[in-house]
C-alpha cells in the first residue's frame, strides 16, 4: 500500500523517527480500536470529544445524537482532528528524562462530512456493527425511520494523517547503562473480560458467537 | 469535596445524567489514568495530542520537550481541553441504537501555565514518576541541568471541568426487552503484563517492588 503524503502540520518533527505515514500502519492503528478523541473549536475554545469510530476504505466515521454539539460543530466543515492512540506499555529506564511510553497512534486532520442519504447512512452503522460484531446486523431489532433521523453520521476522507509508534526497551544514555537500576517495559493491554448478560435478559436466549469470541485485533 | 460549577462550555447536554460535576468523581478519574488527549489549535487547525499527565491537588500537569509544537503552543496562553476517557465496556443492546460504551470520561478547560521555575519543575517531575513507581525518584541517576532545560512542564488549573460517565446495562426500549436478543456488557479494563527486563540490565539488578507490584487504580 502506498503512503500519505506528510505535510507540514502533519509531519512528525520531534523524535522523527516515530513518524509512520504508509497506509499500512495508519489502518492497522487505526482498525486496532473503536475509540478516538475528536477535536473541533467552539468559539475559540479547542474542545476533544472521546467518541466511536470505524474505519472503510479511505475514510473514518464516527456517529452520535443528531443533538450532539461535536456533530453539529463538525457537520459545518470546520477544521477536524481525529486521534487515535493504543497504549502499549510504560518504559522505565535508569534516569526520569529517559521514562517514556509504548504506544501507537495517528492523528487525521481535515473536514468532516455528513452522511445525509439514508441509504447510505444506514449502511455505514451497520458497517459499524458488524467490524465489531459480525453477523449482529441480521439479528437486531431493525432500525427505525425515528432512530435514523436522531443519529448523524460524519465520514471524513484520511488525507493528512500520520502515526506515530515506539516500541521497545528504554533507550538510556550510554554511561547510565552501567547503573544498578531496574530498566525494562511494563507491557499494557486492553482486556476483555467474560460478557455481563443483562439482568433482562429474556431466559433462554443464547450468549452468541460475536460476544463469546469477542476480539479486536490490537 | 465541594463541586466544579457547570458553564455553558462544559455542562453535559446529550443525556445531562451522565454528567457529574462533583471534584471526588472528577479526581478519580484524574487518578485513575496517565494518559490524557490535549486539546489546541495551531493556524486554525485543531490538534489533539495523546500525552501523559498527572494531578496534584486542583491542578493537572503535563511535560515534555521544550521543543514540543503541542506545549510551545500552550505555553502562550491559548485556550486548551484535555480530557481523560476510561473506556469500561461495550454496551450489547437488542437495537443497534441503543448499543453504547460504558467510561469515564473527564474534560478540563483552561489555560496552561509554564512551571519556569527549575526547583517548582523538579519537584513536579519527581511526583509525577512517584505517583507510578513510589520510591523509584531516589534510586534514578539524578536529573541533569541539561534535562531540566530541555523539559518543559505546563500545568493548568482544574476550573472548567466536567465528567462524564455511563454504567450498567443496556437501556433498550420497553416492547424490545420482549425480544429474543442477546443483549449485556463486554468489560474492558487494562491489564498490565509481566514486567519485561531491559535486555541491557546490568546482571544481578532486582526488580523492584514498584515495578513488580505495579498498580494504577482504574
Amino acid at each position: 500500500m502506498d503512503s500519505f503524503t506528510p505535510t507540514e502540520m502533519t509531519r512528525v518533527k520531534r523524535l522523527g523517527e516515530r513518524g509512520k505515514y504508509d497506509r499500512e500502519t495508519v489502518y492497522g492503528i487505526l482498525d486496532a480500536g473503536f475509540i478516538c478523541n475528536v477535536g473541533y473549536v467552539v468559539e475559540g475554545q479547542p474542545l476533544v470529544t472521546p467518541t466511536s469510530y470505524w474505519r472503510e476504505g479511505d475514510h473514518v466515521y464516527w456517529h452520535g445524537s443528531s443533538a450532539s454539539r461535536m456533530l453539529r460543530t463538525l457537520a459545518k466543515g470546520v477544521r477536524a482532528c481525529l486521534t487515535v492512540t493504543h497504549v502499549d506499555g510504560l518504559v522505565i529506564a535508569r534516569s526520569g528524562f529517559h521514562h517514556s511510553i509504548n504506544y501507537r497512534s495517528v492523528m487525521a486532520l481535515g473536514v468532516a462530512e455528513q452522511v445525509t442519504d439514508d441509504a447510505h447512512k444506514l449502511e455505514a452503522l451497520e458497517a459499524f456493527v458488524e467490524r465489531l460484531f459480525p453477523g449482529r446486523w441480521a439479528e437486531l431489532r431493525p432500525v427505525s425511520k425515528q432512530e435514523i433521523k436522531a443519529t448523524m453520521v460524519l465520514s471524513m476522507q484520511l488525507k493528512e494523517v500520520s502515526a506515530k509508534v515506539r516500541v521497545g526497551p528504554p533507550k538510556d544514555d550510554d554511561e547510565d547503562y552501567a547503573l544498578p537500576i531496574w530498566a525494562g517495559v511494563l507491557p499494557m493491554s486492553v482486556t476483555i473480560g467474560a460478557p455481563e448478560p443483562d439482568p433482562k435478559l429474556k431466559p433462554g436466549v443464547a450468549m452468541p458467537e460475536h460476544i463469546r469470541n469477542f476480539a479486536i485485533e490490537r
